[in-house]
């Protein structure tokens, strides 16, 4: 291996390590969202504002490290895709950042009004939801089909919950008109939570492309056209 | 110029000649799918599921372009990051598609039952989100940054429609029950336009910050620090 290769090996690993740290704190602004609205704690569903910055600011930096790598190592093959792949992740992260802050903002609404419902089956999606963070960014990094797949299965799991969310909240808001507003609110955090399952099995269908590639989400076109 | 740079700039107008084409299926995506709406139409709702295959081809077709042209060509600066944005522009336009699709989705819900109000503000949403997506997409290929902004603009245009929309059915709900399930479909057709506004909007801030190397959406951040 020569020098430049070592530095570029070494270059990859920083890019890497950038990734993971970012969904890391994806991962803190989504648990402190849902901390906030669980314990009804509105100055905790402030802070998660503070994320942003830090996540927004992480976005541009590995983005700009990208075009770097882009542009002075010229990468082919898969570390082209390696870090292109990147480049998009980072701004499906920065997306999951966003509604995590949506998440916060309706809580403050939330928590001026008594209490609608014990909160269980949302900490539950929230879970789940932030282990599809921390997985799939695991599997992009180290290159895993596998736990990628593994993610695409929790979106059915988080789907479920959240339709079972939204039924229950349809039976509160048409026997009593006075919890519409309310359950319109948490009908919202159940969507942000779905939404950023989204965005995570998106990247995890990314990554299976990139390893298999082929596209799962585009399977049935490709059944149909065979 | 030489050839192989001639070349260059040949592939580079057939890559914005892609992206303008599938901005186009995009836009008359969501103009059948509301249309669909509006005419309670749902044969019309279900040929917008047609889309999506194009929507998809389109993504992988461009996506294999780009990669091409960064791993054969290796631009540098400008050219560079123009092709690194048009792959994160084709995943924010695919997923415009997916919006498109569950309006269609809901509007085939909504058909089953009378119809609860005249459409008369999300027609109107959905034209402004058309505009905003056929803008963006020539804001980007024509690196024009005043169309960028005033797609920017745009968006709290929706927001406001939105807001005004979830007002009223929020008082439909409160004074009838049985309308509660049709005001939710509805709520989340308008959602859908507001997320296909969004991704708009996010183009356009990064055509913004590729023409003005600087990102207006973390302005706040900087005047903050400055």
């Amino acid at each position: 291996m020569t020098a430049t290769e070592t530095h570029f090996q070494k270059e990859l690993e920083e890019l890497k390590e950038n990734l993971l740290t970012m969904a890391t704190v994806v991962e803190e602004a989504i648990r402190d969202a849902v901390q906030s609205l669980v314990k009804r704690d509105s100055d905790l569903a402030k802070k998660t504002f503070q994320f942003e910055g830090r996540i927004n600011k992480l976005e541009i930096a590995i983005d700009e490290m990208c075009l770097k790598l882009l542009a002075l190592r010229q990468p082919m093959a898969a570390d082209l895709r390696f870090i292109t792949s990147a480049m998009k992740i980072v701004t499906d992260l920065e997306r999951m950042g966003d509604q995590a802050v949506n998440i916060a903002e309706r809580t403050i609404s939330l928590n001026q009004e008594p209490q609608l419902k014990r909160y269980i089956d949302i900490p539950q999606m929230a879970e789940i939801v932030q282990s599809m963070v921390r997985d799939v960014l695991d599997a992009f990094v180290n290159q895993d089909s596998k736990l990628a797949r593994s993610v695409c299965e929790r979106d059915d799991l988080v789907d479920g919950l959240n339709d079972q969310v939204v039924r229950e909240l349809l039976t509160f808001m048409m026997s009593d008109p006075k919890t519409i507003t309310r359950a319109v609110h948490l009908m919202i955090v159940c969507r942000c939570l779905e939404r950023i399952a989204d965005h995570a099995t998106n990247i995890a269908e990314d990554v299976i492309f990139m390893l298999d590639a082929r596209v799962i989400k585009h399977h049935a076109d490709a059944e149909e056209e065979g």
